[in-house]
């Protein structure tokens, strides 16, 4: 028995999300029937990032156990015959067994595109969040620097499972406009239910003048839910990489 | 009667081009439905370019005549709430009920937008042609220069209707680089069947050092489609704005 590594790029505008559910289709059950008709064996991923309904990814990580003699390199090329265009394998690696996407130590990057214009552009409308009001953003800079470093981020988790441990690191919030974009990148250790979305939820409420920067302290330390803003929508997220430490 | 001209976005993925064919669905067949049942009549758009499947735009144009009492600029907000989220009419106006998209003098600006790198990114599979191979830009900028001015582009056309006069002037042929994406920008007074999409299958030749720069000059005075390279794909195009002189 060997085990592999699947880094995994997908659109996720026609998923529900990650993790198999019984009310539509996931990237987590399509993998699973691709690779179980390709191995002919019944193929189970455990995924690093269980990405919501909507949500895109460039490098999220599934592992999956298989006694296949198919080089781990050309497993990518075979697979992606079989998926649809939405979702294609970008690197496929043997591991040692004993490694687990989601016990490893590992430094995940979000990024987050908005869409800040008077005029709404329906070629972008899966991939972007679309502001149409003029966005501060050197406030927005200074509420994020704010929530930088090591913090219980209890404020911005949506409350669905039970978390012991709030407590997370960002090492990096940067935003960046380019044209009529502007990207929210973020770089941590690992993030809590919907922290990203919260985050930036958070963040456009200064932008528009409705929080000041240093409010985004006070939310922080509130340590509730309630005090920060809403959730921004899925579709302008993306899970960028994920990199192991060991 | 009056005539309203709107100004057009759509995310052409979904559809069989903008003109009505039995087919498949189109954008004009939607525009003719959503005008008709808001404005209670039998409404019949003009457009001014009629794009190919897939071909995206950011600013089409098109007419249509009505007894509406809506005020024009209304019109476009009334329209978008009926339309599918992958049309969005940008614009409403009046214009004289002699002003017709296609016979006023107009400047057209397309974009194509290539994907240059090693790994696909499902999440621009429908709106950037993915190219893995190195692109040498500065030989297609050079190629480039030779295709601007008032040229016969015969070599450019994809045969489909008597076309008496293949003379077209291009003012602009720019080729710009940022970041994996490359963008092909392209602005003249009129274009032949396929001219964009065949001058790009040519530019990529030469990106790839099939064809020299110089060789872009006796395909243009060959006179002949067979000369040039092959026709780009429809995904990576946006007709982006047209410009009216009169």
């Amino acid at each position: 028995m060997k085990r592999f590594k699947l880094t995994v790029a997908y659109d996720g505008a026609n998923y529900c999300g990650w993790q198999i559910q019984p009310n539509g289709i996931t990237i987590e059950e399509v993998l699973n029937k691709k690779l179980s008709g390709l191995l002919g064996d019944d193929i189970r991923v455990i995924g690093a990032s269980r990405t919501d309904s909507g949500v895109h990814a460039l490098g999220n990580v599934a592992v999956f156990d298989s006694d296949t003699t198919i080089p781990p390199e050309r497993l990518a090329y075979a697979l992606n015959r079989q998926l649809p265009k939405d979702i294609v394998v970008v690197k496929s690696e043997e591991v040692p067994m004993n490694w687990h996407p989601r016990y490893c130590n590992s430094v995940k990057t979000y990024e987050y595109h908005i869409l800040n214009s008077k005029i709404p552009d329906p070629t972008r409308r899966l991939t972007r969040y679309f502001v149409s009001y003029k966005l501060e953003l050197d406030k927005m800079k200074e509420a994020a620097a704010c929530l930088v470093g090591e913090h219980d981020f209890a404020s911005f988790c949506n409350v669905r499972t039970n978390v012991e441990d709030t407590v997370r690191t960002i090492y990096r919030l940067d935003i960046e406009e380019s044209g009529d974009e502007v990207t929210i990148r973020i770089i941590g250790n690992g993030f809590l239910y919907n922290m990203v979305r919260i985050i930036v939820g958070t963040l456009l409420r200064v932008g528009r003048g409705f929080y000041t920067p240093d409010r985004v302290k006070n939310i922080l330390e509130a340590r509730d839910r309630q005090a920060a803003g809403v959730t921004a929508p899925p579709h302008g997220l993306v899970l960028v990489r994920i990199d192991y430490k060991s």
